[in-house]
């Protein structure tokens, strides 16, 4: 009898995990400019020495990596409309990656939570139909079903599944087997399916509206990213404002967003912030960025 | 508003938590002779000392844990029907227990999956009610509920549980909001209310038949333990049999049991093994034992 892989309790999990086998103190691990936040939380427990590989609009610096590659232990990207910036890898900067990666036996993490909610055609390729042996996939039930029931999944080699399959032992032995039978049912039911296009739609329409409200209210010097998919948005303000006093001042006004410093495993942009569009209407998108974009205006 | 502290998903996860606030490398970590496996795996994650104190009939010995307190960075004990052994530590010995650790500055934590399974009459005094500040209690639900929807809880200092919150969130964000859910539905319903009382009668049941089996069947030399709540037995084989070699033979007649080396934290006795009399009925018990007994005898 093959036994099952364990499901980690949500992708958080399987970062935590894959932090347990695979980081050691000092090993060096390469994130993008910025990365996802809860990655360095998971990963810097076990104290490795983050590199900070350069980006530009198109996400990783071909170039970079290859400089960075060397001796490294591993790299984590999010390609497809990454948190924190919304920037998605373009597909020729996908295959020198993995060309790189495998060049240095470097093994890359691919994190997709968001590759289902693409706004326009159809997804980019996986990194991981790429190289299915030097790549570890982690995906989730949090983005497309809910987030609250805690169910991910990793495709990673079978010697690497293994590895993590004791570590979940000893981190909490198994998943609820409460979750993963309702998403079992959900799933079979055909939910996703149906719900994943009306989300689709709900998101893109938000995301719109918050670029039309950034382009009427936020000041010269601001610029922000244009994300085609997933959740979130990346701001830069102008004129050297730190987001966190203008948080301060937000938060006072009613309006609610993430500071970007956090997002970067080494020297913080501090006049850099995260805006996420999916649960609120328009409407109150609107009436936020307007907010947003006069409080911005007066620190500029 | 105050933040709730959040649920581990099991004890399992509780142990993995409070492993990554407290536990540096080196760190000394005092635990029972044998200890539970599930804790020496969690914690050796983060590459502690273990120092294995002294046990009896009556679990810890005290004398042993004033030597072996000094510098410690905690004290891991289960000191109701302890997995693996059965035993219960003393009213006594709980008190010199608290004294001698809060004496040493040594936190305790008091491991209690058990507690609300004993057989007979009252249980004995929690240790976390002797010294509040200096005890952190871990509960759990999946003895006297279900294991599979992995939920427990920890009392301690709120500074304490600030930081586990923290190691909460870069490890899995929290536990299933669904299954935290059910929990709370089942117990509000007062479920747990009578199926205690249920399972601690036919657990008492087979405990009896297990005992009554192994005292007909087992060769002189063997002894093991006589739990008074709980769900396990301990036994010591005769002539230093090697319970791997014994478990071996049993699984191929179709009996299953764990053997002991691997829940001493140093210095594995071979001749020992864990035996758990709560899922069988005392029919099948009586036919295992009995198929145990002829191999043991046979190797004696």
């Amino acid at each position: 009898m093959k036994p099952e892989p364990p499901a980690p309790s949500g992708s958080q999990q399987a970062l935590d995990l894959l932090g347990k086998v695979l980081i050691d103190e000092g090993s060096r691990v390469l994130v993008e400019t910025p990365s996802h936040l809860g990655a360095l939380q998971a990963f810097s427990v076990y104290r490795p020495q983050f590199v900070s590989v350069a980006t530009d609009d198109d996400g990783l610096v071909p170039g970079s990596v290859e400089n960075a590659a060397i001796g490294a232990r591993l790299l984590y990207a999010l390609p497809n409309f990454q948190n924190p910036t919304g920037r998605s890898l373009p597909a020729p900067r996908r295959r020198e990656l993995v060309e790189t990666c495998a060049r240095h036996n470097v093994p890359l993490i691919e994190d997709d939570p968001y590759g289902a909610l693409s706004y326009k055609g159809a997804p980019l390729p996986k990194i991981l139909n790429m190289r299915p042996g030097g790549v570890i996939y982690m995906g989730s039930f949090s983005e497309v079903l809910t987030p609250g029931i805690r169910l991910g999944y990793v495709v990673a080699p079978l010697p690497l599944l293994r590895r993590l399959e004791l570590a979940k032992q000893a981190t909490d032995l198994h998943t609820s087997q409460l979750t993963q039978m309702a998403a079992h049912e959900v799933i079979r039911d055909g939910f996703p399916g149906r719900h994943i296009p009306t989300i689709r739609a709900l998101y893109a329409d938000r995301c719109q509206a918050m670029q039309d409200a950034m382009a009427a209210s936020f000041p010269a010097g601001s610029s922000w990213t244009r994300p085609e998919g997933g959740m979130l948005i990346w701001v830069t303000l102008p004129g050297h404002i730190d987001a966190m006093q203008l948080l301060d001042q937000a938060i006072a006004a009613g309006v609610a967003f993430v500071p970007g410093a956090p997002f970067y495993a080494n020297a913080p942009e501090t006049n850099t912030l995260r805006l996420s569009f999916v649960t609120v209407s328009p409407e109150r998108i609107r009436e936020g960025i307007a907010i947003l974009g006069t409080l911005i205006a007066a620190l500029a």
